[in-house]
């Protein structure tokens, strides 16, 4: 009974206004569905794609479809609730491991470009929601902003990070992995992640204004 | 002589593929009909909005349309060059006048968040580029993050900032201001952008890690 009633967030089952599949074998065929519509909305983009390339690539009966999804717009929709919650179960498990928060926003930074790089139709995908599905668009940034929002406030209260983290942080450091993600994740990978997080949490540590110990460390190398 | 050559980086003679205006009449003409493409790109998108509306809402013939682009593709690039430019010039004499890079950052994000409340449209511009014309797009973002790396690179030089501040740094603030003008300038104005611009300066000047000197004024407080 418990079992039955067990869900994890990014769970199919829970996707926007589609239709819950009951069955293992259902669960693969949704899942096979949001897959192929990521690869034909993100080459294609949403007018372009049909529900026929999505199931043709999917490898399932047009039926099927029907079966999970009333429409091109609903699994569009579902699609960019999965590619949100996708994003969030990658680098949740790195952000929860991590000592302290910077080691935390470090971590998720970096998890974050190398699921990007493995699934670059994200952005087209997520950035096309702006027009074609404004409510997803609007919901994923607020639900992403929110979720590090109250992560920082928790580290605040823990003593890790300073009082004052508010939603502006949040927002902020959204802000910066996104267009990070852009250009060394979709553009180019010219940096590892490993090295960009490190950067940027060189930043969030201690802020990028010049202190007396780096001056101290330049008269010494000089 | 020199006084025909002289041109504003934001002079729309030099906009993109568009035919340069000779006379100030051309030029007011040339500036009406981006005005106008602002407002019809914004409202309705690049797919609904049509050369005639523009040009109605302009107050301008068809013909003198043709006198500066061929089509709406080159209209709607010399928009998203013209609006790319608009920003940059409202945001630049804040940082240029501002005691140091830290100052100029903030005054940088302040003005730009006042700049997005009076242009909601340019997210809306900017962001369809990537369909629509992507190489556009792309240009924005690059010229944006690499003009942010400059000026960090320069007060570095002058031992302002890290010695360290890179590529990386420019996108990550561009990033924020980006994400930070969407949710505070379009979506709401539920904070002032003086209030934004300083909790960021604040950030970028000692981070978010607690300090030793937090930890004793909590103590102090409690």
């Amino acid at each position: 009974m418990a079992k039955a009633q067990e869900t994890t967030p990014s769970d199919p089952a829970v996707i926007g206004d589609s239709k819950a599949p009951r069955t293992e074998r259902g669960r693969r065929t949704m899942r096979a569905i949001l897959d192929a519509a990521a690869i034909e909305f993100g080459d294609n983009g949403f007018h372009q794609a049909s529900i026929s390339d999505i199931t043709r690539r999917a490898g399932v009966a047009l039926g099927s479809f029907y079966t999970y999804f009333d429409s091109k717009d609903a699994v569009f929709r579902a699609l960019v609730r999965d590619m949100s919650d996708q994003v969030r179960d990658h680098v949740a498990p790195a952000i929860l491991s991590a000592p302290d928060q910077i080691a935390a926003e470090q971590a998720g930074l970096r998890e974050f470009i190398r699921f990007v790089r493995d699934h670059k139709e994200i952005y087209r995908i997520i950035d096309e929601a702006e027009f074609v599905d404004p409510e997803s668009f609007r919901l994923h940034y607020a639900t992403t902003a929110d979720r590090i929002t109250r992560r920082l406030r928790k580290a605040a209260d823990r003593g890790e990070v300073k009082g004052d983290v508010s939603e502006v942080h949040g927002w902020a450091i959204m802000g910066m992995n996104v267009f990070l993600g852009l250009r060394y994740g979709v553009w180019s990978e010219d940096e590892t992640p490993d090295e960009i997080a490190k950067v940027v949490a060189k930043m969030l540590k201690e802020g990028i204004l010049r202190s007396p110990d780096d001056r101290a460390m330049s008269e010494v190398k000089t």
